[in-house]
């Protein structure tokens, strides 16, 4: 897990601001939940490599615990709860969960999340919406080459109900297919041949989950596999909404993308930026998890952002967050004024620092520079007996005079 | 533990980020530590009591954890790592915390702490901005009635010293007198009884920690009770730096403060605020706590404020997030020219709701209407042939014609 300190906590923070405002600018609200939820609910819809990965424990009382690993489960777990919330929910967050999983690039256990969670419609304008909004934020946000590759839960499912893998087969299928790029070609055969499936159908899926082309082809792409007229009108009516949105350039259909997490029902994304090679995100529709805690299907669509992933790949973030004034004074007697005068400043929108009487001049500007401070504001004798103090600017290293009244006022 | 929601979630937001701007303007910088620490981190000054609140388990590999009660701690771990820092070190954090107590008034198991620290110094003036910065964040966030209590860990060690009581009876002391206004005066006694304390110097000791007097006259309170005159200095600078940042009003010396937690070897005091009779933060100097873990002694003050708690006594907090902008089509055809015009609107600052093509008009301004939703977009097929929409203002009950090509420009 990480410490996370300025500059660098600045740049995560502006990041998740940024995020903030555009969920906020698509009329989502913020929400937060408890770290800590029980162990039954985290587990219900995570799919095995999820729940080994989950931070476990009991608390005194005995109860089983986890801390959470995503907020798609809580979210489904509080509005399950709240049936009196009106619909569709649009909510967003940004906020921490953990993995205990091996650290890779860009993932610690402990991770930031933004994303969004749309409730209660299962219009394909909602889940137009919530992918636009996905590339949408990033791009607000600053990153480049935003690229997001879709998939269909329902696509996968003819296919491999097509090709005859039986039910109880299809949770290993999917995670041996989302192990493409990660582990070798002859690898994934061989953990598809361990769920029962001949090498030649194995060796088939491999090829269909290598398909990607622009989402414009979907349609036809779609209809050559045979897929059922509806769903290609849905891909065609995605297609066209994303056009809408301006994003429609740079999604593509990508039959690979499986989406490790068990919940997913529907259409299905991840999202890339830069030339960062792993996924920075992803997300789909999941219809059947609310219904999990309170007995009644709620459809939903949502994404997920890793926001330790979207920092390094962006790795120029610089923070504004800088000092504008070093006050110091060269006589105990004058700290009263030096006071009141980094009072006013505050007041006024800057950032001030005092110093506290334990440094030289010499290393107070030393200090204030490491700080990166703007200007260092100096209270000495003479200036003081003229009612005036000397302000330093450090970067052209330039000083001026100026009177104690100019900035106290009346 | 508790789920946040709009608004109230929105409220808790916007404490969090006044606090941050008022931390900001004191030149303080951002920082976030993992949620789980080392539990021997954790423990090491934690007291007895607190050590009993703190969520243990065990990670896979057999590592004793903790979910942190306080950000005192593990910021103090960052900085022992950190001897690179230039000092003094100005951090501030608006982070969750855990504590496994009974709830309480405010007091939820998990809770947001507001808090700074200020690190590398030990002088008067290290302190008096600490104590000011906490008043003013309060104030600034729109508190009212805000007061402080001060005490001095030293002036409750000299009078120990004084009544003879041994060093290691001290804490226990501590914990009994901290219970004051919290359990009866018989009960307290009983307490200070069981530590080996005669009941003549328990009450005499109750009596002392029933001192409260307006931080003006704790200098003679402190020369009556035989404190030296070093101490007596401190506490006499510190009114006069107080007065300077226009806070001394609001600060009471009053010596039944002793804060639960083990860490603090100098001033510390608590805040209350508005009516409520609880306290809702806290500080003071801790100069050992960052030894424990570096081997090497750093000064260090800081304080913690509790964001539910001031949520509960400000309890009029209004969230200003709501929805500027609902759009409705009455025909899908229209849905292109829809989604153009609340990108346009989203780009000019406003929030802006889709509907997703499953409400019924009526249905539609219902909805828009309980989210808060200032005005209703309506796109018509008749309106779109003279190429306008319709803007009906929600709460004026109003509806104007307007042209698209105003909204979306050249």
């Amino acid at each position: 897990m990480n410490d996370w300190l300025p500059p660098q906590y600045d740049g995560l923070v502006d990041l998740m601001e940024r995020f903030a405002l555009t969920a906020e600018s698509f009329g989502y609200r913020r929400i937060e939940t408890p770290a800590v939820e029980n162990f039954e609910i985290l587990k219900a819809k995570a799919g095995p490599d999820i729940i080994n990965e989950i931070y476990y424990f009991k608390d005194k009382a005995g109860r089983e615990l986890g801390l959470r690993f995503d907020m798609t489960v809580p979210v489904a777990r509080v509005v399950s709860y709240r049936p009196d919330l009106p619909k569709p929910i649009r909510f967003y967050y940004t906020t921490k969960v953990w993995r205990y999983d091996e650290p890779q690039q860009g993932r610690y256990r402990e991770f930031h999340q933004y994303g969004v969670e749309l409730i209660g419609s299962s219009t394909t304008a909602s889940d137009a919406e919530v992918l636009s909004l996905s590339i949408i934020s990033l791009r607000n946000a600053g990153a480049v080459n935003v690229l997001a590759k879709v998939s269909d839960r329902r696509v996968i499912d003819y296919l491999l109900d097509k090709k005859g893998v039986p039910i109880q087969a299809r949770a290993g299928v999917l995670r041996a297919l989302d192990k493409r790029g990660k582990i070798e070609y002859e690898d994934i055969i061989k953990l598809l041949i361990n769920e029962g499936i001949s090498r030649e159908t194995a060796s088939e899926l491999v090829n269909v989950a290598g398909t990607e082309v622009p989402i414009s082809e979907a349609g036809s792409i779609l209809k050559e596999l045979g897929i059922s007229s509806e769903l290609v009108n849905y891909h065609e009516s995605l297609l066209q909404l994303l056009d809408s949105y301006g994003v429609s350039q740079v999604v593509r259909l990508n039959l690979g993308i499986v989406r490790g997490l068990d919940y997913y029902t529907g259409f299905i994304f991840e999202l890339f930026m830069g030339d960062f090679n792993l996924s920075v995100g992803g997300g789909g529709r999941y219809d059947n998890l609310i219904g999990i805690y309170s007995g009644q299907n709620v459809p939903a669509t949502g994404f997920a952002i890793g926001i330790e992933r979207v920092f390094l790949a962006m790795n120029t973030i610089q923070s504004p967050r800088i000092i504008d004034y070093y006050v110091y004074v060269t006589d105990q007697s004058l700290l009263d004024t030096a006071i009141k005068i980094a009072n006013k400043l505050r007041l006024r929108g800057f950032r001030v620092a005092m110093d506290l009487g334990d440094k030289s001049l010499r290393a107070a500007l030393d200090y204030a520079s490491r700080l990166g401070s703007l200007k260092f504001i100096i209270l000495g004798k003479r200036e003081a007996q003229r009612g005036s103090i000397k302000v330093r600017d450090m970067e052209l290293w330039q000083e001026e005079e100026i009177p104690i009244s100019k900035i106290l006022g009346n």
